[in-house]
Formats: structure tokens, C-alpha cells, sequence
């Protein structure tokens, strides 16, 4: 737990003084990116102290070598990791000859470290003696830069402050890093060359297998308070790396200040034998525009962003900056503008889990991405599964499926499966259906259906087969059945029937063969050249629906709900209130399969399905199991208290609305799970906000409409939040009496608040 | 597969002609052993074509730390493996200088290499001509001594053919040696002297981690002719090896002969500080009595095994030959003189699968053991248990269970457990029940109460307990469960209400109270001294009652057979013979989760627990059993075949029991699934007896007297088998006309045929 360490406020997260037992897990929490780089909060300046160093491109990937105790038929071979890239940040500093390092100066005061979140910079600023008795003030500041996304600004200052001092700065580039995480010690990276050019330095690297090339450069400038000034500089290169020395005698009190642009060009991006010149590129246009005014043009795109999605709660600053914080690190993480890229559970922040890509982004991310972005960005999402179909199908493949079923991946970076459990790999395949759910949700929200008809359609369709060949017919029970299933609630493996997956999948195949007549009916063209593609007969569409039609649903006449799974009330059912709290968390205390046999539930799973498809059940319904499910989940994954919380909102429990809601708006400021130093869970801050906006706020979709049902905690004097909504931002003003609406926008909306429609128009107020 | 390539013999396994690409093969296939060390068929010279080294010394082990892909709590931390020991029977052969190599010679004649079963020995002797054009006669004859069962015998000759010849004998010991199958290439071996005196060499090592030491040693003499001779030798030392280098001038078709005694002495039979001198003891011994006469020890030694043990089959030479290499394998994988020791399910003739102890040994191996040997052997393998008890215990602790508990390891070397899958380690529990089914069937066969009396009870009782904790109550069914299993068929993964686990379950609880309640009535004071140790109640023993006496058993109405587990019905009924046959084997073309709700088994489940408990059910109960589930078996396992056949010869299905039978009795010889260069199936050579003896031969106990219903194959004219029943003897003859019966023993004998008391008397034969 790291509560009350970080200091209260609105905008920005601020740690004062320094604490080495803090450092790895604060550079997790002042962590920064802009979709396309990103990096933990890593000092730039030597630090031998305890730290984890990691600087990632959003894309570029390794496939290590699967690592398993047993292998089983079917496991991918590899295993896709974000990679720890090359260091650019680094600049060692020496004070008369000795190498400042904050883990052995005698003395650090006044050290104080701001996460500007409202302008999208880093700085750090303290006082420290060195063993030499040499007391220097230090100020950096940090920014990765919006506007011009493969490049990062460093200001970097040093004052004496008791004595005239000779000072070196090294700025650096280092590609000899490696993955904590590495199953067989592989090596990741390969150095191409290391090149210069006036106050340019070049490290060329490519990745092994992948072979992306990555070009790392910086561009130094040197001046003395504040005015540029030239000072000769030595070069050390080595196979690596390379590191300019630049030596300066400065007088007590005054600041010499290294500001160092530099960043990544990729392959991806550009051509690999123009990765230099790019970089050369993009580092002169930020030197020429200077570091003020590229700082000044970050606030301004940052501004941008928050105008559109930020959330303000009045009178509770921990709250305020918990979900800014939320806000903030998605947008480091995923900014939507490359349907190559995706939003990994950690982002930029740390290695843990591999891969990018979960049915986080679908079921928990896109709906924070529609609301708060132009509509393109959540497409960017669908496309990049549209773009992984192939790999998909043969996925399915391997697995035994044909005729162009598909099984997306669980966990993936390119669109091929990278995960090796047998019971997540092969069985938690609901992820297929939060695919499909997520072309509709897209629909139902943005009310473009031009997705689905140039692409989406065939992503459903493929989907349809694989839920029709993966159910068989029981005999004994005269229905379709789907055995051997991992549900979101990952705490039972290999059960039949879970209710969750084969809802999705009876939904799945009525929603594929509902787009398909719809488009036979209304886009001739698009019809033809899928049906042409894929194949797909009237007598294959009714196999579907003979197994979706006839799908199997467990039911308990005694309680009134639909089971889990067909097993689940064979358990001890003994809720979590009643369980010894020594127990707690039993993912720490219990061996696997007694948790497996266990009645408890890491995340949503029943709730799940009611959750998405909300307006298939009565209330009653949703009480009715909320009831019965809720008292035995442990919610022991980052994903379970929001479904809740929104669920606990609609059935007017406010308290156990807002209890759900503090479990993870908080999660990683406070570090709950004392692990924060891994990195921070982006995914599940998506989560977060969908607590305000669809729990609190009663946002949804009815009848094509923006719908709220607004509720407020008692805890809370007001808040508020956005919804971009067919290119017009909804501003909601929630209070203890009353809601605003306010139309950022240029055309009368109407919606619905509690169920009543109201007309807003741009630019003025109405109060409900 | 293999077919063909062993040549026919009764009791010998020869090869002709050297092929480089089965040399791996072969050395499984000829591998010998005498219960305390064994060893692969390795050549004695240099071999720089494709080999598996490895020599392997029982009970001598390194916890390697564990590797998994994902942890799961309760793992252990270690895996226990086999491991492989220094070399001491190299013996570097220098000809002209020139290393003589068979994978680089010209020209290899006459290679003939033979396993000779009946007396115990393997030769090789072939005609080699080396680059060097000298053509050399070479002739090796090794055996791992029965009596002193710490030295390995060798005599190794060589004749100059075409020329004189200058001959250089190196023989060595070497510790710089490795495991194959290393997680983390960990170092497991460390050398702490090498030493020598006279013509002794002693390489001094321990292992890593468990800090077992062991002096490898050897002692040579040089004859010319078969005459003694002296020669000079020189030494050569290294950190890890001894070498000592006899050099001779051979004439053309004289006989140049080593003869190299060596072998291990252990600090778990020794003190370490006098390993040294043990080996050079047993060493001088075996000197003493000369290579000539400890052969023929080994000859009679074998004798005496054969005598309890032998199987013949008449007019089938490679039937006879294939079950004589059997009952040779177990003989000499474990003779039961070691209650410290245990049957691996490689022996000593391979690395795979780790650790020496699994189910396999109480369920297929102590029936062989029982009836071919004293029974303080099977006794042993009981007591084996017993010792492992706390350890059991501690495992179960580990794992949620109290008050004594015990969970057996699945898989293990010294009582820890030490395999890491889930689905096996945590959930194929059944282990337990097969433990406990063994004390019943060692007291069954021999009448021998007082292990059970002495030390049986303890173990009964805390298996009682595991399955009293590990049930649980169903509201829903209104009896015990017991949910999240693995069966014996481990093609069906985290199952509920395995009607094989179940049925063991509540049998170990009655049969714990059955003899709590007999050592109560007639052994008062081993009662009063068990139930001090494990403070067991009245009240508690009601408790394991009612989970007994209310357990769940699914059953199906329809089809009136016990259903393998809650949802069988559930899945897809193809059977195998509607199979395509290109999908199988399945666990090669499958990935898992298919395979797992595939109805397709793996082994006998609901047919073992009808194996186990034959009298519980009448022969239509088996024969409705077996009816329904065979045709679902792919017997994948090599433990699979030998329960069906002794159904089917039960049913009087002969020819279905005769290509059961088949399937596992030359399994190796044939290398049926072309591994057997990993090494041979140990365990399930145990099987094949059983097919024989228990299958064919009908050999039950029934009413505590040795009961038979012989049957025979078509295909065989007669067949004999040898059953030690009580200290004595009796030999069973069955021919197509009729069945024998000789009593080798001193005390007339009352004995069931068909159900009818038969009396045999010493050395008559009686004729049914």
C-alpha cells in the first residue's frame, strides 16, 4: 500500500522527497507515453540504487520461445513480448569528476517529482550533496511530445550551489538493454551501427526474428543560464552505444542546462534505410520549433484531449485525482490514431503479461474510447481485429476448426496467439463473443453502420462458425451444448455450459445472421463480394441457427437464476462474508484447485452477459442475480468491481456503488496490491470511468439516443463527465440536486434522462 | 517401429550387424541393471556417432527447480530426477595410435550383440577395420553383478587380425557428466577427489543440493591369451576423471583382454568417509573371486529368479521372448531389497518422466512382485509408502488439508511431491485410493495382517481423512461429492464425480473403519498405541461414515452403466471405430481442449475401479461396462491394454484379450511408438504379466485360497506361468486340452479351478 504517498491534487500526481524503496514504484506511477513511445519515470542521470528501466515503441514486439513445464498439443511456439527498447533518456552527469548518482549522494533535499496531468510533462527538481561536499540543485523536465510523436524533450539544469564546479554531461544512447522477462535469455536486440553528425548521435538497432529497425537519436544543445552557448564535446562510441561528453566550468550559483531531443523512428513507419534521416528529420524540426514552444504545443494538444474526456468531482481532491490519473493513462497508452496498435495491460509502464491485446479492449476499453474520442478511434479498434481475421481463422485451425471459423487469439501482439495455458489458450474462448459484441456496440453508439458492411460482417461470420462448430448435441440433453469452457471467471477451468459463453454465442450467431439479411436487403455489392469471399450457403446459415436456436441453458427452478455453469450449485456454497478473512486473497492462499472447486468468482461472469446485454433482462432479472452471484465474488481481478459498481448503480445500491468504485479508481495511486512497481493496470482504469459514466451518470444507448439515469454518491457534492456522441460532446453535471446537460456542439440533440426525453441544445444549460 | 529387427530367441535379445542410426535404440533395448544401479547399453570405447550416455544409480536424485510456464499456487518447488551417475565403464581403445571409433571405422562385420536374459549378461563382439587399415576381432561381455550388487564385471578383448599391432587400453571413470533434461542447466554434480592406488582408481563425488556421495571406482587386469599379464601403466588425472593408459604390442591373432571391475559405492549405504574404502573392498573381493566365477554367480543368481518368475510360451518364439524381456526388465529395474527404493517408470534405462514412484507401482507392478518373489518384497514397496507417510501429510497441508490428512504425491522420489500440472499434481487424486487398494491386496494375497496391523493402519486412517476433507456436500444432489478431479483417463481434465475416485473414496473409508474396528477387537495394544499417534475419535470416524455411506455415483438410467464423471452424457458419443483413423492418436493430432471433451479415453477408469473390485459386481455388470466404455478407449497409455485384456479373457472374449495382450508385450522390442532410444516402459511390462497370469490364466484369490480359470489363446498351443502363493511355488500349464498344476513347494495345497477346490501336493502334477 502506498496510500497517502503521493500527494493530493487536482491535475497532477507529485511525490516530495526521496525515498529509494520508493523509486521502482514510482517510476511506474510517473510513467509517461504518447501512444506511439512511452517509458517508466526512470531517473536521467546514473542511479545504482534499486530500479527497473524500461522504454517501450508501441508495436514493436519480440516472440520469445515458449516456456512451459508440459507442453500440450496445440500451444503456439512463441510467446509475443513487448519489448524493452533502447535508452534515450540517459544523460550521466559529473561534478567535478565524480559521477552524480542520487543513491549515494550524502544528502537529498527538497526532492520533488510532478506528473503534470492537465499538460502532459514530467519534472523533477531536489538539492543534493555529493561525496565531494559539492551541493548542486537539479531541475528536469520531461515531456513526449504529441505533436511530433517519435520525439522526446529533455531539460535537463544544473546549479551549483556552494562552490564553482566543472561539470560534464554525457547525454546518451544505449541499445544494450534486455527484457526482465525473457524465457531462455535471448538476445532481443541487434546494433546495426552507431553513427553521429555535429550534435546529432545515431544508434541503428533491429529486433531479432522481427527484424523491425529501430533508429534511437538525440540532438544535444547546451546553454548557460538560459542562453544557447557552444562547448566542444568529446564522443565515445562503442558496438551499443554513444555518448557525447560535453565539460563546462560554472560558477557558483549560476545553471548550465542540457536539452536533449531525441526519440525513435521505426520501420514500421518509414523506410529501414531512411530511419536515420528520419530521425535527423523530425530531431532538427524539434530544435528548430524549441523546447519552449514544443511544450507549449503539448499543453495545447493535452487541452484537446480533456476537453472531451475529462471527469471532475467537487470537494473530494483523492477521487478528482484518481480518475484524472485514470483519464490520463489511457490517453499515454492508446491514442487511436494506428489500427496496428492496441491498449496492453500494463501499456508503457512494464513487461508483465506480454502481448497487447486482450478482450480488455472490447468488453472494458471501447466504450471509453467511443465517448471520449472521434468516432475513428474505436474503429481503429474493430479494424485492427478485422485486420488479425486471417490469423485468426487459422488459429481456429490448429485447433481443429475449418470452413473459415475463426477463434481470435487470447492474448496477442500481430494477431497470432501468444498465451500457453492450455485452460485460458484453448478454453476462455468468450473473447470471441466480446469481438463480436464490440462491432455492435460500435453500431449502437455511433450509429455507423459502415462498418459492419465493409468489414464487420465478415468478422461475425466467422465468429457464427466457430460458435456453431464448437457446440455439439447432447443426446441426453436435446440441446446444444458447449463443454470444456474457461469463463471470465477464470477461478473454474474446463467446465461445461458455462451460461456466459453460450449466451454469447446463441447472440453471436442470431447477430451474424441478423447483418446478414440485413445487408442482402440494403448493400447489394458488399453482399456479394463477401458471400463471394467466404462462401457462406442458406443451408450452413441454418446449422447456426438450429445450434442457436436450441442452445442449452442451465436454470435452477430453486434459485431462480441461470447457473454458471452446469455444475456450480454441486459446490459449497459458502458466500465471502462468511469466509475466514485469513483466507483472503485466496488466489494467495489456496492452491489452484481448491480454489477451482470453490464457489467464488474472480470477475463478473453470469453479470457479465447481463451487463452487455442489460436490456434482455428485467430488473427483477438483474436483482435476482446480482443477489445470488455478487456474495460469492472475490473480485480478486481489476476488471470485476466496475460491472458491479454499474450494476449496483442501476438497482439504486449507491453505497455498494461507490464501495465497487473506490476498489480500482485508486488501485495503482495507492498501490492496493503493493506491486506497482511491475507497472500500472491501463486496461481496468477503462473500468474506472465507465463506473462514473454508465454506473454513476446511467449513461446508455436506447433507441438511438444518449440515455442517463443520473445518481450521485453521498460521499460526493457533484461531478461531472463528457460523452462525445456523434461528433457533439454531452457535458453532465451531476450534483446532490440536480443534473446539467450542456451541449458542446452545433445541433439540438435530443436524449433521454430517465427515460423522459429532453432537448439540449449548443451551447446553454438545462437543468433535470 | 522396430518390427523385425530384434532377432528371434527364447531367451536372448540379439542384434546383427552394427547400424549407426539405431545405436540410441539398441542401448535402451539392451540395458542392464541389478536393482541398486543400471545402466544403458553404452559402448565401452569411444562413440562419436549419435548417443545417449547414461548410468543411473537407484535412489540417488537432484530436486532440479521446477519450470512452468504459469505458477499455480501449490506447485512444488522441485523436481526430482533420476540422475545420471559418473561413467566407470569407459574403456578408450587406441589401435596404432588410432582411437578406435565404430563410427569411423571402414569397415564393421559380424556385429552381434546380445542380451542374455536367462543368465543375466550382454556381449558384443564384431570384426572392425580402422582407418589405419588394422582389422581388429573385438569381443566385450559385461554384467552388473546380482551378489555384489555394487560392482559391474567387464571383459574386454581385442585381436589384431591383419597385422601386429600396438593395443592401448584407457580404461576410465568420469563424473564431468550431465542430465539430459536439466531445467535450468544446473551443475549436479561435484567432484571432491580422484585418487588411485595399485591398479584402483577412484573418482570421489557428491550431488548437488541432496549431498549424496558417491565413490566411483575400478580395478583392472590385463591378460594375454587369457593369461595374466603385468604392464606399466601411466595415469592421467583430471578434475573430474581418471584415466589409466596400458600399453601393449599385440601379434597378429593374439588376445589382448581387460578386465575392468567397477562400479559405485553410496553414502546411503555407507558412511562417507569410508566410500573410498568400500569400493576398493567390494572391488578386491570381486577380483578375488574372478571374473569367471562371478559370472557364474550371476548365472545361478538369475536362475533363482527365473525359478519363481519364468513364463513360457510354446510354439511363439517372439511371444516367448517378448514376456521373458518383461519379467528380465522389472527384475532388473527392482528386486525389493530396498524398501527405500521404488520402480521408475523408465527404470534405469532413460531420463524421462523424473522421479521413481507413481500410481503405476500399486496398481500394475505390486501384483507382479506378489507373486514372484517372497513377499517381504511387496511388503517393502508397502513399507516404501508408509515412510513416505509425513511427507504426505505435509503435502496435503500444502494443499488445504488438516488433521492428518494425506495426499500422496502423484509423482515422486523421496516422499515430496514433485510433478507441476495442475490437472495432475493437485486434482488426480485417485493415487491415494490405489495406495490403500494395495495394503488390501498385499493382505489378500499373502494373509500377511501384521503390516496393516503395524503400519498399514496409519496410512488407512489418514487417507480416510483426505477423502472425508475432500468431499463435500451437494444441497443440489443431497450427497457427497466430489468435484474438480482428474481419473485415471487423463483425457478428461478438473471433472466432477470421477465414478473411479468416487467408488475408491468411499471403499478407503470403509475399509479404514473395517480395520480400525479389527485392530480394536483383536490387537489392543498396536490400537491403543495408533490412536495415541493419531488422535482419532469416535465422533470423527462418524463424520467419514456418512461421506461414505451417502456418496454420489452418477448413473446412467439409459444406458444402466456408472457414468465416468457428472457430464459424460453430454459429449459427442463417436466411437472409436467410427473414428477416422488418420486423427489418431489423438494426443498427437489434437490439441488438448479437444481432446479433453472428446469422449475419448485414455485408460481403463470406470474398467480399473471395476478391475480393482471385481467381486463387488456381477460378470453383466462388467460386461455392460465394458460394452460401453472400450469402444470409447483409445489406449494411449501403455498401462491401458492389460486391464482390458483380463476383462475380455474374463468375458470370454479370447481374441479381443489376445490383441490387448499384443499390444503392450512387445511394445519395446518393436519400439511400437519409435521412442524407445528415451528408454523402455517399465511399469507397464508389469501389465503384460498381469495379462498373462491374471487375464489368461484367470489367477485370483478368492476365500483366501490361489483360485484359476484358464483360458488360452487360439494362437498358442500351451503356456505356462509360476505363482509364488504363500511360500510356494505353483506352476500353471495351460494347453489347448487341458491345465496343470505342480506345486514347488513342501505343504499340500488347496487351490480354486473354476470354482472348484482342486488339491495339489509337492512335485505331482495335477491334470484339469
Amino acid at each position: 500500500m502506498n496510500h497517502d504517498y503521493i500527494q493530493p491534487d487536482n491535475w497532477s500526481i507529485i511525490e516530495e522527497g526521496f525515498d529509494a524503496s520508493r523509486v521502482k514504484s514510482s517510476e511506474s506511477l510517473f510513467s509517461i507515453g504518447n501512444g506511439a513511445m512511452g517509458q517508466r519515470a526512470n531517473f536521467e542521470e546514473h542511479y545504482s540504487g534499486a530500479t527497473f528501466q524500461g522504454s517501450y515503441i508501441a508495436g514493436v514486439y519480440y516472440p520469445d520461445k515458449t516456456r512451459v513445464g508440459w507442453w500440450k498439443n496445440g500451444y503456439p511456439d512463441y510467446f509475443a513480448k513487448v519489448l524493452n527498447a533502447p535508452n534515450w533518456i540517459g544523460i550521466n552527469v559529473l561534478i567535478n569528476d565524480e559521477q552524480f548518482d542520487l543513491f549515494t549522494c550524502k544528502k537529498v533535499d527538497d526532492f520533488r517529482r510532478e506528473l503534470n496531468m492537465k499538460e502532459g510533462w514530467l519534472s523533477r527538481s531536489f538539492k543534493a550533496t555529493l561525496q565531494n561536499d559539492v551541493v548542486i540543485k537539479v531541475e528536469a523536465l520531461r515531456f513526449l511530445s504529441l505533436d511530433l510523436d517519435e520525439v522526446g524533450a529533455i531539460q535537463y539544469s544544473v546549479t551549483p550551489l556552494n562552490t564553482d564546479a566543472k561539470i560534464e554531461f554525457r547525454p546518451y544512447l544505449d541499445s544494450s538493454i534486455t527484457n526482465q522477462d525473457t524465457n531462455w535469455d535471448d538476445k532481443f536486440w541487434d546494433t546495426l551501427s552507431v553513427t553521429h553528425q555535429d550534435n546529432l548521435g545515431f544508434v541503428l538497432s533491429r529486433t531479432m526474428k522481427t527484424d523491425f529497425h529501430v533508429s534511437t537519436a538525440m540532438l544535444n544543445e547546451l546553454s548557460l543560464n538560459g542562453e544557447k552557448i557552444q562547448s566542444n564535446k568529446k564522443i565515445k562510441e562503442d558496438i551499443n552505444s554513444i555518448e557525447f561528453q560535453y565539460n563546462v566550468e560554472v560558477s557558483k550559483g549560476e545553471t548550465i542546462t542540457l536539452t536533449k531531443f531525441a526519440g525513435y523512428t521505426v520501420s514500421t513507419n518509414h523506410e529501414k534505410e531512411k530511419l536515420i534521416t528520419a530521425s535527423k528529420e523530425v530531431l532538427l524540426k524539434a530544435s528548430t520549433i524549441g523546447f519552449k514552444v514544443l511544450l507549449e504545443q503539448q499543453k495545447q494538444s493535452w487541452a484537446n484531449i480533456w476537453k472531451k474526456a475529462d471527469i471532475t468531482i467537487q470537494d473530494d481532491i483523492k477521487a478528482q485525482q484518481g480518475i484524472r490519473f485514470n483519464i490520463f493513462q489511457l490517453n499515454q497508452t492508446y491514442l487511436g490514431k494506428d489500427a496496428r496498435l492496441n491498449i496492453g495491460p500494463k501499456g508503457f509502464t512494464g513487461e508483465k503479461y506480454g502481448g497487447s491485446t486482450y478482450w480488455d479492449t472490447e468488453a472494458y476499453c471501447i466504450p471509453f474510447y467511443m465517448a471520449t474520442k472521434d468516432q475513428k478511434v474505436a474503429r481503429n479498434l474493430l479494424e485492427y481485429r478485422y485486420n488479425h481475421l486471417e490469423k485468426a481463422i487459422l488459429n481456429a485451425e490448429k485447433l481443429g476448426f475449418s470452413n473459415g471459423a475463426a477463434l481470435f487469439p487470447m492474448v496477442t501482439m500481430n494477431g497470432e496467439e501468444c498465451h500457453n495455458e492450455w485452460e485460458i489458450t484453448f478454453e476462455e474462448i468468450h473473447r470471441n463473443g466480446a469481438i463480436a459484441f464490440a462491432i455492435f456496440n460500435y453500431y449502437r453508439f455511433t450509429g455507423d453502420y459502415s462498418y459492419i458492411q465493409e468489414k464487420g460482417l465478415e468478422v461475425l461470420i466467422a465468429i457464427a462458425r466457430f460458435w456453431h462448430q464448437r457446440a455439439n448435441y447432447s443426446l441426453s440433453k436435446k440441446k446444444w451444448v458447449i463443454l470444456g469452457v474457461t469463463g471470465p471467471n477464470e477461478y473454474e477451468n474446463n467446465i461445461d455450459n458455462n451460461w456466459y459463453t453460450n449466451y454469447l454465442a446463441q447472440w453471436c450467431i442470431n447477430f451474424a445472421v441478423e447483418n446478414i439479411e440485413k445487408i442482402k436487403a440494403e448493400f447489394d455489392t458488399d453482399y456479394t463480394r463477401i458471400m463471394n469471399k467466404v462462401k457462406l450457403s442458406n443451408a450452413e446459415i441454418s446449422t447456426w441457427k438450429e445450434v442457436a436456436d436450441n442452445m442449452y441453458f442451465a436454470f435452477s427452478e430453486e434459485h431462480q437464476v441461470f447457473l454458471q455453469q452446469d455444475n456450480f450449485l454441486d459446490k459449497e456454497l459458502i458466500t465471502v462474508a462468511d469466509l475466514d478473512k485469513s483466507q483472503r486473497p485466496i488466489n494467495q492462499k489456496w492452491s489452484w484447485d481448491r480454489i477451482l472447486r470453490s464457489p467464488y468468482i474472480k470477475q463478473a461472469d453470469v453479470l457479465q452477459g447481463f451487463y452487455f446485454f442489460e436490456d434482455h433482462f428485467t430488473t427483477e432479472e438483474l436483482e435476482q442475480h446480482f443477489n445470488f452471484y455478487e456474495p460469492f465474488t472475490v473480485h480478486e481481478s481489476s476488471l470485476s468491481p466496475c460491472v458491479h459498481s454499474i450494476q449496483a448503480a442501476k438497482l439504486g445500491r449507491m453505497d455498494q456503488a461507490y464501495e465497487f468504485y473506490l476498489r480500482t479508481s485508486r488501485l495503482d495511486l495507492d498501490d492496493y496490491n503493493c506491486e506497482v512497481e511491475e507497472g500500472l493496470h491501463i486496461t481496468s482504469m477503462a473500468g474506472t470511468w465507465m463506473s462514473i459514466v454508465e454506473g454513476f451518470g446511467g449513461m446508455r444507448i436506447k433507441k438511438e439516443m444518449l440515455s442517463f439515469e443520473p445518481r450521485i454518491p453521498n460521499q460526493w457534492e457533484a461531478y461531472s463527465f463528457k460523452v462525445n456522441f456523434r461528433n457533439q460532446v454531452v457535458k453532465v453535471i451531476v450534483s446532490q440536486s440536480n443534473t446539467k446537460f450542456e451541449l458542446e456542439g452545433n445541433t439540438e440533440l435530443q436524449i433521454l434522462v430517465n427515460d423522459k426525453v429532453v432537448t439540449i441544445s449548443p451551447n446553454s444549460l438545462v437543468t433535470v
